[in-house]
């Protein structure tokens, strides 16, 4: 059987953009066409990835040499900056190529919060509003037909699915959220930096970005949206010794008891969701449920100070928290089942 | 569509037991109606394991509980001694019920060398021979409709794979054959053991039963068959503090320059194999080629002393060196194709 | 040279047991003359733990088997219950022995405040009060000459030397402390349980006793008095990839641009601490820091919110966090150099 | 008391200088006074390395900048290749200054395998030959005063340890030896490389230098001294998913029954040393006996096959296999006690 859409896949030689290949090698629709990594251009995909040794894939080019009438659909993981310098050379000839984002070049509407946070004017401002961010579970109308599609940050899909459903008014005070953030060692990509050699991240743990870290704004974006009013979080990141995975701790003010209240707003919120599920009552979160899979595990948790809740979500960070949700938004867009070439149970030990 | 074929996994609650379920799942054929977990009866699997929080499988039971007629095939992840007892048991009723065995009971040709090597005589010495060695790429033939195979061991497969076709008259020395092998802490089981708790075998490495390990037998027991004579192996297992993944290294004696003769003969043997895979020339196997696959990654290099070479291969132990291949065989038993259920390229990082 | 004080540690042949061990090795005037292990009764010392191959130690007896006439100090490494049994034995006729005890026995002051968390009553309320809570740094002139000393736990040595210079009344907001803790998989001991195994606590991340954890009551028993009312604070521990490390981030309430006047007061309480060190501006205390040392990294940070900062501390919880601290203990109770035998800069990578 | 000897450590930004800086922090007759590294000229020793931040050290100088008057001694942690072109420069108004060498410049006394292996000729070849080789138990009468000791190389220590006193005639077969080595992740270095990244290295196995690695010829120059014979052996090393540690484990022939003989021979050869230890027999050496220890650990076994055994050694690549060692020789070479700074018990867990 013939695949039906051709896609490329944009800085491939990263993390996510591996990822999103091997995702796409178990979707039954896609085919994989075209690759780029402008740094190993000329090379076999098999040269760039150990576990790619047996696949067939198209050998890997410079953007420059792409030929973008060739393929249905672009997700773009290119280092940050990037993909707003390559959006007006793309839509000259094609307007309508779907551009699945998963750079954070699209997730701020705001310009003046983008320059602010990247320390750059965007050059694509006019593309900026237009862009849907893509957290599936929450842009599903939006994302039918769309054309350029920002994906959340990884801690963005986490805290998100976290509190969004809690940020409207009357069930959490949105004033009064702090989250404290963990993730393994591929969130900080596969760049050659000191911090995160075997020997410096093995055996110990780190925070950093304390209360600075870039995915604050998207984060505080969309939570004020949900909240009618302007939120500020506080928000500390930790690199944890793991390759994979994601887990977020959100401590919560609400109604005395709220615990059983916001238990209530997940259940009825997620109840039909593929990807998302409320764990029961007293299981904690793990990584480990979620290793190279789409889910996100959440729950809440009654605090022993009244009026105390502690919301987890665990994800991994490379699937839901980047090339599993950019898939999961092609799904939509292109008006497949959701679920599909994502069904994977994770991979446990 | 209904699926094709029910299976029930006894023995659920151990490693090798979750990772035949989840490749199950994946498997558009099967479904799974039975699990036992004696220790763990009447929990849900979701108890169990963490990964499998979403998933609708039939709660654990005891053995004893099982109704052998509302499945078409069995996989046994049962300790040593355990299936061979129970073997009785389902014959009584179910004569033709596939039994695909991933434990040591019916590998063993040879009641003697079982008794020497395991501490206790068999208790199905009359089935023993019966059972296929089901080393998939080497028993097809055996495998088409058979009702008892006994899967091999992790380090045999890898090491069988690597050596068997060396091993006839010509090729290598069969005489003068050093294996060294490595594996990952799931290769222990899930027993509650002091050496493979977290702070015991992190950040460090231990050889263990050196020169005695009991895979020995059968390793040698498939060269010998080959060799057409009596092969006996050096052979020290490693653990190595990685969750899953196995590497044997095997150093064989040759004529000179014999590298490039071994390389023909496994080009000629691999060629077509969907799972077995020579690797470029000078590549070497690494396990991360194939964590959470059922690849086989194999290569050959020369020595710098004149008539050596050393043969490499790695493979998942969980799944190839287990549950994948016990699915593989159950495909070949069932007449389906071999790779149904079984193509997920491996998980990096 | 003789060595000055003979010293003998029960319960031996857990973590903290070894670790005391190995530093008591490493003391210019400590002798080891009596190790107790009730399940290892009989065995050589290396028998037990790899690395001790080397050492000129006692055998492993029963405490029943111990002559308390020919130690100086005790150290207890006994599970939780336990040394509050033993202590009348002692005590019958060595009133005076000093006893530091690495549990959680004297920990609590309040008899009912111990019997709501550990669910039994205590066995020796009398000593209970009369213990000395051997926070170092904050105990000295309590600790000289003391007979029962009860060390800390791991997170609220962290935990305190990271609050209790704020906890005093204007500084910070001692209503409004969130604490989100993170422990290396030591921390649980080492007894055989399924969520310590390498394959489960591996590659994953786990939250566990969310806002419920035995250890709470002890910082609040602590930060009570320092803040003169009582305290509650929100504490939730997570279960980290590695072996040794604790880190606890700190969310505190304080004035506006309050990380200033926070920093200072630290300044002012650590300036001549020899193991607790405020970091300089901006750099993030990690676990790699003071792995195997008794040193304890602290820094404070503003957060973007007005009137919150972040306080993190990093410890090494078998030494610090649990032996190391009970050697200082024994050097302040001796009237030894405080920092004998403690000196050894951490082990990188 | 000011300490007797002052010392400068080139190269300080690496994981053995690292390693020289931390032990010779706890060496009572040594005082660190210069520390050289070049890209990080003008930082603080602790914004280098999360581990020192609470020693008092000098700043980071370019070599360059170095008054070679103000040291004792010199140990040279530098890249291979740089030590050779600094030591004219050096000796030119100190010749008598002892350098301890931790580079491979001075191993190899033949300038022909040094070109051949190392790409280059050597710039000091007059030098070349008289270098002390330190592997300290084998060396003591020619270190006793050395101006220029050239540290063996991580694998050659552990495994000379291992073979050294078998080379010789009548032992074993020193035409037929097969070393499988394995190594943590800090032998490669703290240089940035893709293959060392923590989502690289972490949970998985890699085969490198198959055959073909650089400390193969300095294996086979100490082995065939001893052995009055040129001696090839066949050696793979592999890189395994921990931070330190290294661990050879050795195929030998030797007469029937040999592993006897052998472990008298070790007996005998290692009865006194202070850092090289038998295990007892049946014991297995692992590297968790030695993390962070100047110890190597060593074993016979028997094997299966008649006249064949094995022999396993486990030492820290970063002490005894390095810094460790280099230290021991200055204590030789200044006539200190050899043990002294080296006496520390291994970390564990």
């Amino acid at each position: 059987m013939e695949k039906a859409v051709k896609i490329g896949v944009l800085g491939a030689s990263g993390y996510t953009g591996a990822d999103l290949v091997r995702l796409a090698l178990g979707h039954p629709l896609v085919e994989v066409t075209l690759l780029t990594a402008n740094t190993h251009a000329g090379k076999r995909y098999a040269d760039v990835f150990p576990h790619m040794f047996a696949e067939n894939l198209p050998e890997l080019i410079r953007i420059e040499e792409a030929d973008w009438g060739t393929v249905d659909a672009i997700f773009c993981g290119l280092p940050h900056g990037t993909t707003q310098d390559l959006l007006s050379v793309i839509r000259k000839e094609h307007p309508d190529l779907p551009i699945i984002d998963l750079s954070a070049d699209f997730r701020l509407g705001d310009p003046a919060t983008y320059a602010a946070w990247y320390g750059r004017p965007h050059t694509a401002e006019a593309a900026q509003g237009g862009a849907v961010y893509g957290l599936t579970e929450f842009a599903r109308d939006a994302l039918r037909g769309a054309k350029l599609i920002a994906c959340p940050g990884c801690y963005p899909t986490a805290v998100l699915l976290a509190l969004l459903p809690l940020a409207g008014p009357g069930v959490i005070d949105a004033t009064d959220i702090v989250v404290d953030a963990k993730s393994g060692v591929s969130g900080a990509g596969r760049g050659l930096k000191e911090n995160t050699l075997f020997c410096e991240s093995g055996e110990g743990l780190s925070p950093y970005g304390v209360a600075r870290h870039r995915h604050m704004p998207e984060i505080e974006q969309e939570l004020s949206k949900a909240a009618g009013q302007p939120v500020t979080i506080s928000f500390t990141p930790h690199l944890i010794p793991m390759s994979r995975g994601e887990l977020v701790t959100c401590y919560v003010k609400t109604a005395e008891n709220g615990a059983k209240a916001l238990r209530t707003v997940f259940e009825a919120r997620y109840a039909d969701e593929p990807f998302v599920h409320l764990l029961p009552e007293g299981t904690a979160p793990r990584t480990q449920m979620v290793r190279g899979s789409n889910h996100c595990v959440i729950n809440v948790f009654e605090d022993r100070i009244p009026g105390r809740a502690i919301v987890i979500a665990a994800i991994d960070n490379l699937v839901k928290g980047s090339s599993g949700q950019a898939l999961q938004n092609f799904n939509v867009v292109f008006g497949f089942e959701e679920t599909i070439g994502l069904a994977q149970t994770a991979l446990f030990p």
